[in-house]
């Protein structure tokens, strides 16, 4: 009974969230729940301040103006908390995913305490000393570059920091008595994308991440590849040159020593000092290299073609192996996006199968891999799940 | 309600499928479900004979024997359908997958009627026939070489068939009145594979086929990729080389093209002509060279290590992806296994990252692809998930 409460909470709040300000007898049609139903969730569901009443203009002139429900968001907020190469970032949501507040501290690799009470520590000063502190925090949303189980919230290993199964999850968990969602940060960076980003809606999309590493994320069937355990999708370690260069994997020629934004910047300036190029006499950075090309620049439309075949190779597997509908790519030499998108396509087009590539587009990410709003994609599949909402319903838990 | 009685209703079906004899104290202790609801569910089992009571007896020597449940075998049965290149297989089989009857026709590609009429006058023709007409045939089990929208039973594509969206499944329910499932031939092995095979129990499975074509198929986190699309893991259109032989698929190099096995014996005939060999004077077939190989033919060896280590590169990239636990191969190589699975490891080794490498194990599938019994898997599973047990408790349908 309470699985299928939960459903119908999820349901109706998501319903309220979307398309709100909505009727109960349009929320009772849509849903397809009985309108007593409805009647009760919606009236818990005011009761905690979730959601509240608003008037709706009738459609004809006549008529009197209907009551509709919308999300009351002065009540209940979310905490954002993201961690990245020596630094935290803090920020509070209200539940249109609007910013309130934020925040960002140093979290050095090693320090006096272990890094799990380092972070607590800066949550609970973080709470106490905003405004936020007496209002209700329903969740915290962890994300983070590193190997995680998502169901037990336990950090295997992380970029930068000299972690080992460091229990977050239920440490955060214990301290605050919320819900806590620790992901890899990519993970959370895709269910944005495909809540509300550029892939909005899509069941089956890969995305590509081509920066310092090269990673990737797959949704299949509406649902995130490896949600339920710490694997990640190694698509920088797919072997491209066995004689390669070596890798920090161990391995040689796996493909982010061919595209990684260090490696790319390298081979341009061993290039660069044979070759004529715009980019003599200034620094080698993405972002003139992506002017030079954009400039018509040959060597660094040359260098950003080898990105993307390169790119377009491995992904020309996934889509072979995922059929998505959408690529999407995150990257600094999407700055060129006019002449790096038509090469990696070019190079999808050319080595997949026909029958999944013909109906494919590859675009670039909305959001970017340090938007705080990434983090809000986990909160709010679990008010869309009902995990969440039937939690507020039940408690009137605050941090 | 009725979606907890039916996940109810198939949690108890599958314990007394795997763990009968099994009293009704114990199904209460390992379900966590309260007696009244196992006694509730286990009467309607037993009205409809799907299971029955059976002594257990007691573990001391003083006890009386115990009330335990099993399946009643002797009620209950269901049909898989095989069809490929040119006939249909049909066999029936009782609830613990044994098989009772079974017969093939032929089924030219092209015939008087449409394909499916054909298909559904021979499924007529063989229960008239059966001794089987009379009983419970719960299910109908279609698995085919072809491209199938599984949740519709539409075959979009068949290989030998010039079939166009085949509405197969529909057609079938129509015209029998139970559930009919339609699955590509090898989304059916793996899920047997998992289900009772060589991969049992495992969460991340990666099988490929090599053989005719080749194929691979994902088990993530226990749920079939592409369970609910048409789509395929395309892992034999992977381009290996660009420069390589053209592929029926329109483009050159695929995977496909090194290690399929008509390719494959192409070459060592071509090789053959060079060098000195076991095969001279016999003729070149998959159980000739693995012979040889096991007989330490150089030229064999080297033929069949090169299969091993194009296939262990597309597969160090499933690897990588996937993390699986469990590598399954299905070959007419396996006849060489000594040979071949070492150097398939090894390739893997290589190329694959080694977190993810190195607890994996390569192993042959347990069922060919031709075995009737892999079309149990999807029954079972329905059995398994309530949604045919639950069906079975509330009608008395029979075919």
């Amino acid at each position: 009974m309470d699985q299928i409460k939960q459903a119908n909470v999820g349901v109706v709040y998501r319903l309220i969230d979307q398309a709100g300000p909505v009727s109960r007898i349009d929320l009772s049609r849509l849903t397809q729940l009985v309108p007593a139903s409805i009647t009760k969730i919606v009236r818990e569901m005011l009761r905690v301040r979730l959601v509240k009443e608003t008037e709706i203009p009738a459609s004809g002139h006549r008529g009197r103006p209907a009551v509709g429900l919308e999300l009351d968001t002065g009540n209940w907020h979310y905490l954002v908390v993201r961690i990245a190469g020596g630094r935290m970032y803090f920020a509070i949501y209200d539940m249109r995913c609007q910013q309130q507040q934020a925040e960002n501290y140093d979290l050095p690799a090693e320090g006096a305490q272990p890094l799990e009470f380092r972070i607590l520590h800066a949550v609970e000063h973080f709470c106490r000393q905003g405004q936020y502190a007496s209002q209700g925090i329903i969740a915290i949303s962890v994300i983070l570059p590193g190997v995680v189980d998502s169901e037990s919230g336990i950090v295997r290993r992380m970029a930068y920091y000299p972690v080992r199964d460091m229990p977050l999850g239920t440490l955060l968990e214990q301290y605050t008595g919320v819900p806590v969602f620790v992901q890899h940060d990519i993970s959370a960076w895709i269910m944005a994308e495909t809540l509300s980003g550029a892939s909005r809606g899509a069941r089956d999309v890969v995305q590509m991440v081509i920066d310092d590493y090269v990673t990737a994320c797959v949704i299949s069937e509406g649902r995130l590849l490896h949600a339920g355990s710490g694997s990640l999708v190694e698509i920088g370690h797919i072997q491209f040159q066995p004689d390669g260069l070596l890798c920090h994997c161990g391995r040689h020629g796996c493909l982010e020593t061919l595209i990684s934004i260090d490696n790319v910047l390298l081979r341009l300036r061993q290039l660069l000092n044979q070759r004529p190029s715009l980019l003599h006499g200034r620094p080698v950075t993405c972002e003139n290299v992506c002017g030079a090309a954009l400039n018509g620049d040959a060597l660094a439309r040359q260098v950003i073609g080898e990105v993307a075949e390169h790119a377009g190779k491995a992904l020309a597997i996934m889509v072979n192996l995922f059929n998505p509908q959408k690529i999407l790519i995150a990257s600094p030499f999407n700055r060129a996006a006019t002449v790096f998108f038509p090469a990696i396509t070019q190079s999808i087009y050319q080595q997949a199968l026909s029958a999944y590539s013909q109906h494919l587009t590859v675009e670039s990410t909305t959001f970017s891999g340090s938007d705080m709003v990434i983090g809000s994609a986990r909160v709010k599949q679990a008010m869309y799940d009902g995990s969440l909402s039937m939690r507020l319903l039940q408690t009137n838990q605050r941090l």
